[in-house]
């Protein structure tokens, strides 16, 4: 069986997990601390980022874009109307602008602080970074989010899905970052009722149940956190 | 003619035009501030990154890799053995894998620092974050790039691109990355032999001329800048 390293706070990792449930394809998941830098981690992927999918042959495809493509190239051509890249060269364009939006821009200007901070900091030993979270972070990745979900209001206000009239990977990116967000309490829902009930519909999907159920030691998550109805 | 949106000094506009003029896909070049915020371009392009590539029926595509896969796609499928991503799903991740290294890791780590530093800090008015440069990002940033080298030595004296066996998207966007720094005089080549040579082979590319007769203004280049012999 293929191998997924990951970390359940990883808004990349999640997004993975998810298109691998959609697709019903089956991975072992292993839990990764990326800043222990541990050799064999390293060995696999230099860059020490997550997730990493490592197939039955031990070839190891490192980051949740480049997993994306790959499992798209391999599994998704024979999906048909479930495929989650659309055929047309700008749909998909389009498809991977906003997959990018929700896991690299979202996560440099807002995740990967309050994860950071909230939760690795929690984890890591003091030599490593570890301790109290730094408030000039949480309050730059605050204000940062309020735009974010502003954004996300809009894409869902005039669209059925994210990229446009069918679900695609930008939904299950989105739906990665929000839910690690979301188990912080990090999420104001109330501004933002056409992002709510997509929200509500992506929380409805039976790939989002084991990401629902995710809980990290430590931190408890929001009382709304699992609620389909929230 | 389709427009491209790029600043002669983003590594990853420089690799966008050199797999244009490799596949001789023409485009207008039209330099972008995007700190500038211009409102025309945040309609383009939301996240306001270059590059931003619109074809002749005035679409969009946002990015670097997005506008690489979408080229591969529409025109490199056509290109046989001078397609710059194989056909073999593991060796395209790979080459995904190493394309993202240069254009988001070194960016991150490096490239961004350096060249806003440097650069952008003085075009931009002050009160856009105008001003002297940073002397603690500008050491973070030459620390991290001895790594970077290293790296980049190891897979060129392993391989004979930096992807495998036949060039990629992965070289170009090392190029574009390698020639932004290399123009600031921040690449110490003496180190790096392997890393040197695979430099100069690139550089003998007509695609890399245009590329090395970029000169920005109040900034002049090292003086081995555009020498192929250096």
């Amino acid at each position: 069986m293929p191998t997924l390293y990951h970390h359940p706070m990883s808004a990349a990792s999640r997004f993975v997990r998810l298109v691998l449930y959609e697709y019903e394809l089956e991975a072992e998941l292993v839990e990764e601390r990326p800043w222990e830098q541990r050799p064999d981690f390293l060995a696999l992927n230099p860059a020490a980022t997550l997730p990493v999918y490592v197939d039955d042959s031990l070839q190891a495809v490192c980051g949740a874009t480049v997993i994306a493509e790959f499992i798209d190239e391999v599994f998704g051509v024979f999906k048909r109307d479930r495929r989650l890249l659309p055929d047309e060269p700008f749909r998909r364009a389009e498809v991977r602008r906003l997959t990018e939006w929700f896991l690299v821009k979202m996560e440099q200007d807002v995740t990967r602080y309050l994860v950071r901070e909230r939760v690795f900091k929690l984890l890591m030993p003091k030599e490593n970074g570890g301790g109290a979270p730094d408030s000039k972070a949480l309050r730059t990745a605050r204000a940062n989010i309020r735009q974010h979900m502003r954004y996300l209001d809009w894409l869902t206000g005039s669209r059925d899905w994210l990229a446009g009239n069918t679900m695609s990977y930008a939904d299950f990116a989105a739906a990665g970052a929000l839910s690690s967000l979301d188990y912080l309490g990090e999420v104001g829902w109330s501004e933002t009722p056409n992002a709510r009930d997509w929200y509500q519909r992506m929380k409805s999907r039976p790939s989002m149940r084991p990401i629902l159920a995710d809980r990290i030691s430590r931190i408890t998550p929001v009382s709304h956190y699992a609620d389909l109805d929230f």
